[in-house]
C-alpha cells in the first residue's frame, strides 16, 4: 500500500511541477510584455520631449506683442509643467547603464530597478555595509597606530581603501539611478578618495610619506569616529521612513525582518554638524601641511605630495559647501 | 492663428502625455504582478523540492523485496527526472544575489535577469570588456619592459590588474547566474589572479622582486597574446550564436547595432590549444622558480617569494586539468 500511495504521490507532483512549469512560461511572456511596453513608453516620451522643446522654441519667435499676452505666458507655463513631467517620467522609466564608473565594472547593462522592494533594499544593503565596515575601519586605524612603520599594513590599509571607496561609489552611482536624492558631490568626494588611494598606493615609503603618515592616520581615526555617528543618523532616516510606512516594502514581500529593526539612538542633523565640521576643517588643514611643506623643500618633493594637498583641499572645500547648502536647505523648510 | 495652433498642440501634447503617464503606471502594475506570480512559482518549487526528497527517501525505506521491483524502478527514474527538471526551473527563476564576491562589491541584491537580450547583453559587454582592454595589457607589458626600475609603472600596473580581475570575477559571477556555463575554475582562476597582484603589490621594491620582474613580464606578454587569441575565438562563439539565430535578441529590441558584427577570422579551438598549452607551463615554470630560489636561498625569503609560487602552481595546475576536460568532453561529444 505504501508504494501504492507513493505512486499517487508521485504522478500528483508530477502534474503541480507540469503547472508551475506553465506557470514560469506565463511569467517569462508577462515580462517580456510588460518590458515591451516599457519600451513603448520610453520611445514616445522621447517623442513628446522633443514635441515640447519645438513648442519652446515657437513660442519664443513668436511676435513681441504676442508674446506679452497672458494667454501666452500661460501658456509657456503650461508647457513647462508638461516638460517636467516628461522628465520625470523619463528618469523612472528608462532604462540606465549608470555613470561611466558602473559601465567600467560592470559594462553597459541596466541598473534601474521596477520593484519599488529592490530599491528600497539597495539603500538598506548600502547602510548595512557602511554600518559592517566602520569598525574595520577603526581597526586599521588602531593597527596604524600602532605598527607606523609596517609598509605591509600601509598598503593593505590603502587597497582596503580602495575597495571600500569603489564599492560605495558603485553602490551609490546605482543608487542615483533609482531615485535616490544623493547629491552628486558624495559621489564625487568617494571618486576623489580613490584617486587619494591610488596616490598613496604609488607613493614609496619616502621620509615625505613617513612625515605624513601619523597625521594622515589621526584623520583617519576622527574620520571613522565621524562616520558612525552619520551612518547612524542615515539609519534613524530609514528607520522612519519604515515605521512612517512611507517605504511600502515589507507588505509586498512579506520580508520585513532587519528592515524595520529599531537603530536604537540616533543623532538629529543638527548634533552631527560640529562633528562634520570638525572632519572637514581637519581636510583643510591636511591640505594646508601638504602644500606648506612642498613649499618650505622649496617644490622640490614628490608629486604626491601635491596630490595630496590638493585631493585634501577639493574634499575639504567640496565637503563644507556641500554640508553648508544641505543645511541651509533643511533649515528653510 | 499660431497662437492658436500653438494652443491646440500643446493641449493635445499635455493629453498625450497623460495617457503615456497611465501606461507607465499600467507597466509598474504589471511588473509588479509578474514578480509576484514570480515569488509564487520560487515558493511552489521549494515546496515541490521538500515533497519530492521526502517521496525519496520513502521510496528508500521500502522493503528490499519491493524496491528491486521493476514498478519501483520506474518510480525512482521518474522521481529523479521530476528532481532534475525542478532543479533546472530553480536555476532559471529563483532570484539570486551571485556569489560573496559579487555581495561585497554590490550587497545583497538580485543579479538574475529575466529578459533573454539582456542576458545576451552581459556576455557581449563581457567579452567587449576583454576586447578593449587586451591592448592595455600589452601597453603595460612594453612599458615594463622599457622601464624595469620604476616603481610607478610596476605599481601602476599591478592595480590595473587588480581592476581588471576584478571586473572580470564580478562579471562571471554574474554570467554564471544568468545560465553561462562558464566552469566555476575559471572565477577562481581569477580570484587567483587578485590574491597574485595583491602579494605584488604589497611587495617592496627588494632584490628579490627586482631578481623576478623581467620573467614575471616575459610571462605576461606572452599571457596577453594568448588571451588576444582567446577572446578572438569567444567571439567567434557569440557570432555563430547571433547568426544561428539561437540568440533571439536582435528581434526583441530592434537594436543589432554591434551584435552581429563579423569578427573576422577567428581561431579554432584546435589551434588554441598549444598556445594555451604554453602559456599553462610557462606558469608552471614560474611556480618552480619561486619554489627553486626559496629552496637555493634556505626558505630566508619574503613570504612573497612562497605566495607567488603556491599561486603560479594553482594556476598551471588548474589550468591545464580544465582545459584538458574542456577539450576532452569536446572531442568526445
Ligand atoms: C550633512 C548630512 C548629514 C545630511 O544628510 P541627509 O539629511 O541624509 O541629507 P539629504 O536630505 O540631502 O539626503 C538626500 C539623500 O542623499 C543621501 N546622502 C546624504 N549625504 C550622503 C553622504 N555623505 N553619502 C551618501 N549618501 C548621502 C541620503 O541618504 C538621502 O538619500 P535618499 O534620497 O536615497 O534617501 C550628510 O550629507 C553627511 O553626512 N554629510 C557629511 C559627509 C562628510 O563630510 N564626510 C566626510 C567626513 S566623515
Ligand atoms: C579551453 C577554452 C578555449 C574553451 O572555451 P569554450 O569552447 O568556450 O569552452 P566551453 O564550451 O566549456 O564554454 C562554456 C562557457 O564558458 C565560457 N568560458 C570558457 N572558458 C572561459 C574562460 N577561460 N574564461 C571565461 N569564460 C570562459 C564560454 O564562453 C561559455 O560561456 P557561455 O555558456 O556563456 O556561452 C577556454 O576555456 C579557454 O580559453 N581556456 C584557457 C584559459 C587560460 O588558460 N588562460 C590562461 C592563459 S591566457
Amino acid at each position: 500500500k505504501e508504494l501504492q500511495e507513493i505512486k499517487k504521490e508521485i504522478s500528483d507532483l508530477s502534474r503541480n511541477h507540469s503547472t508551475v512549469q506553465e506557470k514560469g512560461v506565463q511569467f517569462k511572456e508577462q515580462i517580456h510584455e510588460g518590458f515591451r511596453h516599457l519600451d513603448e513608453i520610453v520611445n514616445t516620451l522621447a517623442k513628446h520631449e522633443k514635441e515640447a522643446s519645438q513648442l519652446t522654441s515657437r513660442i519664443k519667435s513668436l511676435s513681441d506683442k504676442e508674446k506679452h499676452m497672458d494667454s501666452t505666458k500661460e501658456l509657456s507655463k503650461q508647457l513647462g509643467e508638461i516638460k517636467a513631467s516628461i522628465k520625470r517620467a523619463k528618469t523612472s522609466f528608462t532604462p540606465e547603464t549608470g555613470s561611466v564608473f558602473v559601465r567600467l565594472f560592470l559594462g553597459q547593462v541596466n541598473v534601474k530597478h521596477y520593484r519599488e522592494f529592490e530599491k528600497f533594499r539597495l539603500k538598506q544593503e548600502y547602510e548595512k555595509f557602511k554600518k559592517k565596515t566602520n569598525p574595520q575601519f577603526i581597526l586599521f586605524v588602531v593597527l596604524l597606530l600602532l605598527y607606523p612603520h609596517s609598509s605591509f599594513i600601509t598598503t593593505s590599509w590603502q587597497i582596503w581603501l580602495l575597495y571600500y571607496y569603489v564599492t560605495l561609489a558603485l553602490r551609490e552611482n546605482i543608487l542615483l539611478v533609482n531615485g535616490s536624492a544623493i547629491k552628486p558631490w558624495w559621489i564625487i568626494h568617494h571618486y576623489l578618495s580613490i584617486a587619494g588611494s591610488l596616490t598613496n598606493l604609488l607613493w614609496p615609503f619616502s621620509p615625505a610619506f613617513s612625515h605624513f603618515l601619523p597625521q594622515v592616520t589621526y584623520f583617519s581615526g576622527a574620520q571613522g569616529l565621524v562616520q558612525i555617528l552619520t551612518n547612524r543618523y542615515q539609519q534613524g532616516r530609514l528607520y522612519k521612513l519604515v515605521a512612517m510606512g512611507k517605504a511600502n516594502i515589507i507588505d509586498v514581500t512579506g520580508e520585513s525582518e532587519g528592515w524595520n529593526d529599531d537603530p536604537g539612538w540616533t543623532p538629529s542633523a543638527l548634533f552631527l554638524l560640529p562633528f562634520l565640521l570638525f572632519v572637514q576643517f581637519f581636510q583643510l588643514y591636511n591640505s594646508f601641511s601638504f602644500f606648506a611643506y612642498a613649499y618650505t623643500n622649496e617644490f622640490k618633493v614628490e608629486w604626491q605630495v601635491l596630490a595630496c594637498g590638493l585631493i585634501f583641499l577639493l574634499l575639504g572645500v567640496g565637503n563644507l559647501t556641500t554640508t553648508m547648502t544641505t543645511y541651509y536647505q533643511k533649515w528653510t523648510s
